[in-house]
């Protein structure tokens, strides 16, 4: 640490302590502030009203049950689990529920649990299952252990005052304090992370810390334990404990290196919506605390920037795109998202478009940032939040890959292309690069498989990882992007993808008439150089815009197999390639996945321009791809090798070449009309699409064509070694010279 | 016919020739006395202004389009098909906006479009599609070619004042007169049937007969034609053309064929959806001409009680149980019960309860009895339709078996456990004798397959029926009952299963805490006696009352096989037992049904009680059954040999027992708890079930019991061989001589 640095933090700390001196309770995401805030404009916003009246029932409920405190035992799911789980929860609203109505019953309930917690705590050691990399307390993760305190502290912060002195001390001394040492001191391979767990490790730390007005918890929230207090396990996930070049840990360093300037976090989207809670908790508190810690403005305000980011990242139902380690169904309704939009709206710009979604939502956190949200939606002033096409950036300065998200632009956010080049987003990762997925008024229609999980469901291994998480869903088969030699990319190895990121091409998302973005990824398979650039065009004789997709392939040697597979989802009606389908059906293989596929069928090849249609969710899908001759074209079910049936019996078409050094597949995805059971009736239940032509594949440029049935031409070129954006071109085809400027270049005849 | 009855018809005749003389138009579905009511209350009845305002949408962008007439070419699904089936719905629409609005152009678009179809009709000859039995001449089967006539001839009805007497006669000579003879007189393998095809034939010669004032054709609808007209080919689904013993035809035939004295129609709900469109609104014609024929009061109103039965055979989304040939999805939301339902309103008992559905339908027919209905709702006489628990017996008489709904009463219309004893059904029926499916909230929790066919979806072979409608649909194996030596029941013989009905053994509903239904099968398989016997019993440890399911079986010879499947729907969660799963895939079977299925895993046995638990649409679902030695518990998945991929990929759990004489299969089926993948919470996700145990199964008796987690014990005995209801039994068990009197007893301690 340089010497400007270490006075810098000393400087604070001094400011830190005679504010922390001054301080009444709470003062820690509820403030006096807030209460009176609440108190005053009750009657005004009729969002707050009916979530404190539902919050009031459940609290109440709870009460009248009374809560247990069994000594810890299960797993996720299980039952010491889920109860020490339920009382964190409800804890934290009883606290709210105090300073709100000022009914003592609240506060009584949260001090006699806190006494029963006192207790308890003091009579365990560490969990007894050795699952973890970093075993709890009351949990069988310090995650767990962590997610409680940062609850808990708020439900304490709320009796503070009300509490005598001497309840405080003991408290302090006898739960609270050794809690905080326990999940960093005696933790650090947990605390010291760049990692999601250890944002909650600090948060949790930091957030009693100010409670307690604590500056040594408060500053080894911050800015981490020493770095010399972690060894180099790996976690039980298979992630590296510590990242490459890590000088740094603590809250702000999480900021710092979660988060990409464009609010991206490189685990995905399923776990930037669960680390968004301690990263927005503490960083409320923080703000509310009053230290000089401008934490909204921090990196730019990344943190609010991250919210919209995770708001893009979502279907036009709200569902997160299953990116990475991902459970499906996970949407901007959660409970960690309730609380980020209020946030981002009070501590950030007031966007009045947050408020729709908070409408969505139906109810706002029990603070101060909930209330100003419930009174802007009674004052009638939401937006509409408009989707847009971006690219995200990844990588903490915005230099290591990404994803962009092209949106539909005629039917609003009607459906959304995804692409990804991101990082390998560490333990959570998945081998997928340049692999995209396809989603359309909420539904799948090409999907990513997501995780191999079922977040707390007992009789799945009690809610944790399956096997076959890692066997299949983080394997490159089961995702839709190239398969080079039956292997995953980076041979599996997290290690390997995790040193290094793919490389963004070019993006456009400017025109009306059509949006791209293009992807290169030069590590993953050794001398093998794959590019990807995909399309959105609006044409009028597609309701939705055409997908174009094309994947290329340069290699220094042979290849044996080059394998593209496409995740469809729901009934294939037919094809337009014959079939030959196996009555038997066995394993595509023994590893990287292909032990969990099997082939129903492969076509028997004919060269040319080839079509799948499909019916998913009363929509249809076509599916069309220029072969060439020798080319493969199969149909595959995932679920074999699955003894405890954890997958799902998807279906697959993959499109394989053999024995090439180069390769080009060209396909195009149309999503089209609409069948009803009750009316019996399909509409525009046919392709759009007359023919596919490659004119031009060379390392310089790659030139190909797409025919209507209308007789509407789409041209296509792309100058594949540069991405310089004034660049001229010039190349001839089908006996004319093209000329254009920059690396893509599209027009419609 | 004997003496009496021809007098009485020629009478009817008289008095027949005497009104038509008389009438004015439109007399058909909408009267004179109906367009002055809906004139007179059009401002009083939002929903019926609604309709009329899309209807009027519809038309008029019909009419800016213009219609197309092309020469008939294709199969359903394709264009001439569809356009001549648009074309027919829209004349009718256009017809009755005539009479509503008096704007002459609707007319006028009518009459055109009949002169173009009258040119057609003279220039063309049968449909080139050879497919049908019974080709039609602007539709491939003479079927489309009624629906066409019944919807356009209520539009020619509407403009038939309108029109001068020379354009009269001339599309009476030239169009109308000539298809009405193509109808039945050419083609009486369609118009003599007792089949849905046939009721659509005599409708749409009624209906004509009725606007031309053609008692001949009215006659001809009413009675049919000579029986000795018909010949006894098959038609291409392979049903009979005549069915045993038929000795009259025409539409009063029907509905004493078609409907059991319940309303319940033998080719079930789906079929019956489809018919009553065709009985109903020639019913209304016929009770609107004023014929002395009381035709609502036929058979003691079963036109009115059909509608009833069909609303009851409905899932709590109005959707159709998918009983037989039926494709899923189709509901009480359809066209035909717009139609049914106003009609049964207006033309039967004024049942408020049904104006609860249409105002889910959000339309009614633009005709008087879509006014009144409208009318009603407008006055707030709406009232719930409360489904109730029902046997609905089969068979014209009544007495050819049935099926039971077995309807959750603890949370009103919540679930349903429907079991299937009737009739084959004839060209649509499957083999599929005892069979049950259970329905929660909407959702399929043990399936019925229902049709491999995908109406109207062009791709899937025209929309018609698929190769495995047969190879797999109909097939016993693909239902939830028992199959016998590797067999479907009757070997496959459509004419077999319809010569001889199942028994209904004993049926209870009464009771608050429990329900039960009760069937025997002595002729599906030679020799052999299958009795099964469901409970639904109404615990407070099961949120969802628990099925109780005893299969009985009772043979002469041994048997080599006994299969009971379970057609659960979602992801299996595990198993109690240990499962053998295979990794290389190979068809169960070669033959009824088995050629479609793969077996994925089978249990090593174990003696004893065994459960497995699944997660179907975030609902769980357990399935115990209690396992003798040597008892083989499978998982299979259907998809074997089907190179069109037309089959679903859906598990079934089998339970299979070997070389027996003799068996009891007794199982049980909770549904319980739930899950959400936004909260991450699961509730209710294990079973209340502690045990099960046979303690008698005798000739005469059959005594178990079921234990819950909570140490309540359900004893349930039935007397096997006498449904008698006061009957006294005795029967020694567990130490204790339990006494009860009729057929069944239940009792929880």
């Amino acid at each position: 640490m340089n010497r400007f640095k270490t006075i810098s933090i000393l400087l604070l700390l001094v400011v830190l302590f005679l504010k922390l001196e001054a301080q009444e309770h709470p003062n820690l995401v509820l403030t006096k502030k807030g209460v009176a805030l609440i108190k005053e404009h009750l009657n005004q916003a009729p969002l707050f009203g009916k979530t404190l009246y539902l919050v009031k029932e459940e609290v109440d409920g709870a009460m009248t049950q009374g809560l247990a405190f069994p000594v810890p035992k299960d797993l996720a799911g299980g039952y010491t689990h889920e109860t020490h789980k339920f009382n964190f929860f409800i804890l934290q609203k009883a606290g709210a529920l105090f300073q709100i109505t000022g009914d003592e019953r609240y506060a009584r309930f949260v001090k006699d649990a806190l006494l029963q917690y006192k207790a308890l705590y003091s009579s365990i050691g560490v969990h007894p299952a050795e699952r973890s990399y970093a075993r709890g307390k009351l949990f069988w993760q310090c995650l767990n252990d962590a997610n409680w305190l940062v609850y808990v502290s708020q439900a304490y912060d709320c009796i503070y005052d009300w509490l005598d002195k001497k309840e405080r001390e003991d408290l302090n001394d006898k739960l609270f304090r050794p809690m905080a040492d326990f999940l960093s001191i005696q933790n650090p391979q947990f605390f010291n992370r760049i990692h999601n767990h250890s944002t909650w490790g600090n948060a949790a730390v930091g957030m009693i810390g100010l409670v307690m007005g604590d500056e040594e918890l408060i500053n080894r929230a911050l800015y981490g334990l020493p770095m010399d207090t972690m060894d180099h396990r790996k976690d039980n996930d298979g992630g590296e404990i510590q990242i490459k070049n890590q000088s740094k840990a603590g809250f702000l360093a999480q900021i710092e290196h979660a988060f990409s300037p464009d609010g991206y976090y490189t685990e995905g989207p399923y776990y930037q919506r669960y680390a968004m809670y301690p990263f927005l908790i503490f960083a409320m508190a923080l703000s509310n605390a009053d230290l000089d810690i401008n934490i909204f403005k921090f990196r730019e305000g990344v943190l609010i920037k991250a919210v919209d980011a995770l708001l893009n990242q979502t279907d036009s139902a709200g569902k997160f795109f299953p990116l990475n380690d991902a459970q499906k169904g996970m949407s901007y309704l959660s409970r960690e998202l309730v609380t980020a939009l209020s946030c981002a709206y009070f501590y950030g710009n007031q966007d009045p478009a947050l408020l729709s979604i908070v409408e969505l939502q139906g109810k706002v956190p029990l603070d101060g940032s909930g209330m100003a949200t419930a009174l802007a939606i009674a004052k009638k002033e939401t937006k509409a939040f408009n989707k847009k096409s971006m690219l995200l950036r990844d990588g903490p300065k915005g230099n290591l890959g990404g994803i962009a998200i092209l949106r539909n632009k005629k039917n609003g956010e009607d459906g959304a292309l995804v692409m990804k080049f991101s990082q390998h987003g560490m333990g959570h990762g998945h081998f997928d690069r340049l692999s995209f997925s396809l989603y359309h008024q909420g539904d799948e229609m090409i999907q990513d498989y997501g995780a191999a999980r079922w977040v707390n469901i007992k009789q799945k291994d009690g809610g944790g990882y399956l096997k076959e998480n890692k066997t299949w869903a983080k394997q490159t088969i089961a995702h839709n992007t190239l398969v080079v030699n039956g292997a995953s990319q980076f041979n599996g190895d997290v290690q390997r993808a995790d040193a290094v990121a793919p490389t963004p091409f070019f993006f456009g998302s400017d025109k009306e008439e059509y949006q791209v973005v293009s992807a290169k990824e030069n590590n993953a398979y050794g001398g093998v150089e794959l590019h990807r650039t995909m399309f959105l065009l609006q044409d009028a004789a597609f309701s939705t815009p055409l997908v174009i997709d094309l994947f290329r392939v340069r290699s220094q040697t042979e290849m044996n197999s080059l394998e593209l597979p496409f995740y469809f989802q729901g009934q294939l009606l037919n094809t337009t390639f014959d079939l030959n389908t196996k009555s038997n059906l066995v394993p595509m293989g023994a590893s990287f996945g292909y032990q969990h596929l099997y082939t129903e069928a492969s076509a028997i090849n004919k060269e040319g321009f080839q079509q799948l249609h499909v019916l998913h969710n009363n929509k249809f899908l076509t599916l069309s791809t220029l072969t060439e001759k020798n080319d493969v074209l199969g149909f595959s079910r995932i679920g074999a090798n699955d003894p405890d049936f954890n997958l799902r019996r998807d279906p697959v078409f993959i499109i394989s070449k053999n024995k090439q050094q180069q390769a080009m597949f060209f396909s195009a995805i149309e999503i089209h009309g609409a069948y009803s059971a009750v009316t019996e009736l399909a509409s525009q239940s046919e392709s759009q699409l007359a023919g596919m032509k490659i004119w031009v594949d060379t390392e310089a440029y790659t030139i190909v064509q797409v025919k209507t049935v209308h007789g509407v031409t789409w041209t296509i070129a792309i100058a594949n070694q540069s991405n310089v954006r004034k660049e001229a071109h010039e190349q001839q085809f089908d006996g004319q010279t093209l000329r254009w400027k920059g690396p893509y270049y599209v027009v419609k005849n």
